[in-house]
């Protein structure tokens, strides 16, 4: 019998310890091979590694995210409006008179055309109306129970599976190379929470949204805060990089968006400052597998955003070419 | 020679790599042995240990700390109320009105009387002329700056060593217990984000405070966030709760103050929802080594605290018995 050294048993072992993985996967195996895949590989590997001249600390290594667009489907209309709808047609038994008063009566009717030509006051009339009046814990509830019943109009699918697989694997290949994740959307803030963590990976925490004002009172002993309706903060356009701001109180060095609301983030995420930074758009091109849509869309506009990424250089994903699959 | 087997080198390395250390230091040294250090270390067992009933998941242990007189010390005024008169020094050369104007006159004759005496309205002025009317980077390097070379007017120090070292410890003994540790503080928040990694190893993104408004800009292609003269949010007494709930989103577990504007977040802390919490109060009982106050102080006023204290069972530290040292 061969005698086994003491000294490959430790070598043995300390290969093992040493070493997370032998086989090496694909982290970003739903991606095509293609400029895109290439430009996000290319960056990680020049800020991860340590003797790059691009290096940077795992601290500084923050990455943000628009939601609506970019991590998930926001076709025909953005997810937070069926959930508002919803729940507009749950609160109409207490509310006769919407039955003739706008914009509550084109949802009740589901009359789609007068709502898609609703302005902005429309909507926040029916955000301020449906999100308020509750405490925070009771939203929550909302949201949860919502999401777990809720179907998507014409895909007949929840939500929560009408997300970006591919960009499911970019947060998870970022997060492997010690970024910081985090979403920053025009979405209402408490509306992402509940699930962001269990679908996307990204905690409370890291979530920065728009928000309507929240009060502070105790009702019989118990701290609750009440939900008041009254907008407190814009998380889009030129309110992202304030969100940014406000939230994390550092530069991204990594953005991603879908529309020219997230035109802001991007410029600041990789024109002020130094060091290497990265901007993304994901393009909608895919009328087949998903939905194609860019400068002529109400949802998601995306006009400036081409222009700009053509100007500086940005990551413009064909989805149609690269992207082998849409949803997990 | 004995031969090893194999087996006896496995269990080595085994025990090797599952044990991070052989010898345990005492995490709070600085911390005499009493009911606070009892009440703390009691708490952090039964929330870690995952056969207890009190377990809770890492994701889940999120502890909030007040700043001014929790942190580091905040007599005879807050430390921010220092680099505040220094800004007006600096800029009294472009304002030669403040010379006969209030509450400027005062700082600039070093007035402290008259400037103690000043009400909310003339300290938010100070800080609107002084901390508006530049770009967030520049105010970030003013404060930067200003911390190099700043002192305390009567201890002679610089004030980022005016921390308190018992609870750099507690700070350091939550993370190493998976803890996520946040600064909750009715000061600036952009004030504390330059050096709180530093001297807390709290990052920016866990730093929650007061905030002026800020705007996107483009300047010469570069974008920018300007500051204005305008409060956008006051994170003091009941916004304190609603500064948790918007940056952070989950109710903490774990929460230290040390005054009456601690209150509403040690009950959002505490007293709402279920589970194991702990709530704190730094108690300033030591006027050798530091400075007593309590019902008295106008700065760092605690009196309602007490009584919801001893009401709620929270625990309140006597700084001159339980603490070994105070600074580092």
């Amino acid at each position: 019998m061969k005698r086994i050294s003491i000294f490959n048993v430790i070598l043995f072992f300390t290969l093992i310890f040493s070493t997370p993985c032998w086989s090496q996967t694909d982290p970003l195996q739903s991606w095509n091979e293609g400029p895109s895949k290439n430009a996000i590989t290319a960056f990680v590997k020049a800020v991860t590694d340590k003797s790059s001249a691009d290096y940077v600390q795992p601290s500084e290594r923050i990455a943000v995210f628009d939601n609506d667009g970019t991590l998930w489907a926001e076709k025909p209309i953005y997810f937070f409006l069926y959930f508002t709808m919803d729940r507009v047609k749950e609160m109409a038994a207490d509310h006769p008179e919407w039955k003739s008063q706008q914009p509550f009566q084109a949802v009740l009717e589901g009359d789609m055309e007068t709502l898609a030509a609703s302005g902005e006051k429309e909507v926040v009339e029916l955000i301020m109306t449906t999100h308020a009046g509750m405490t925070t814990d009771e939203f929550t509830d909302m949201v949860n129970k919502w999401m777990q019943t809720a179907e998507h109009p014409t895909l007949n699918k929840p939500f929560t599976e009408l997300v970006y697989k591919p960009m499911l694997e970019l947060l998870d290949f970022l997060r492997a190379n010690d970024f910081k994740t985090f979403i920053v959307s025009g979405g209402g803030i408490e509306f992402m929470r509940p699930w962001t963590e269990k679908i996307y990976g990204i905690p409370p925490e890291q979530v920065v949204g728009s928000s309507i004002v929240t009060r502070f009172e105790m009702r019989d002993g118990k701290p609750v805060l009440v939900r008041e309706p009254k907008l407190n903060f814009n998380d889009d356009k030129e309110g992202k990089p304030v969100g940014i701001n406000q939230h994390i109180g550092r530069r991204p060095i990594f953005a991603f968006g879908n529309s020219d609301g997230d035109l802001q983030m991007l410029q600041w995420s990789t024109l002020a400052g130094e060091g290497k930074r990265f901007a993304g758009i994901v393009h909608h091109t895919d009328g087949e597998r998903e939905f194609a849509y860019d400068r002529d869309s109400h949802v998601g506009r995306l006009d400036k955003g081409l222009i700009e990424a053509k100007n500086n250089g940005w990551t413009v994903v064909d989805m149609k070419k690269e992207w082998k699959v849409i949803y997990p």
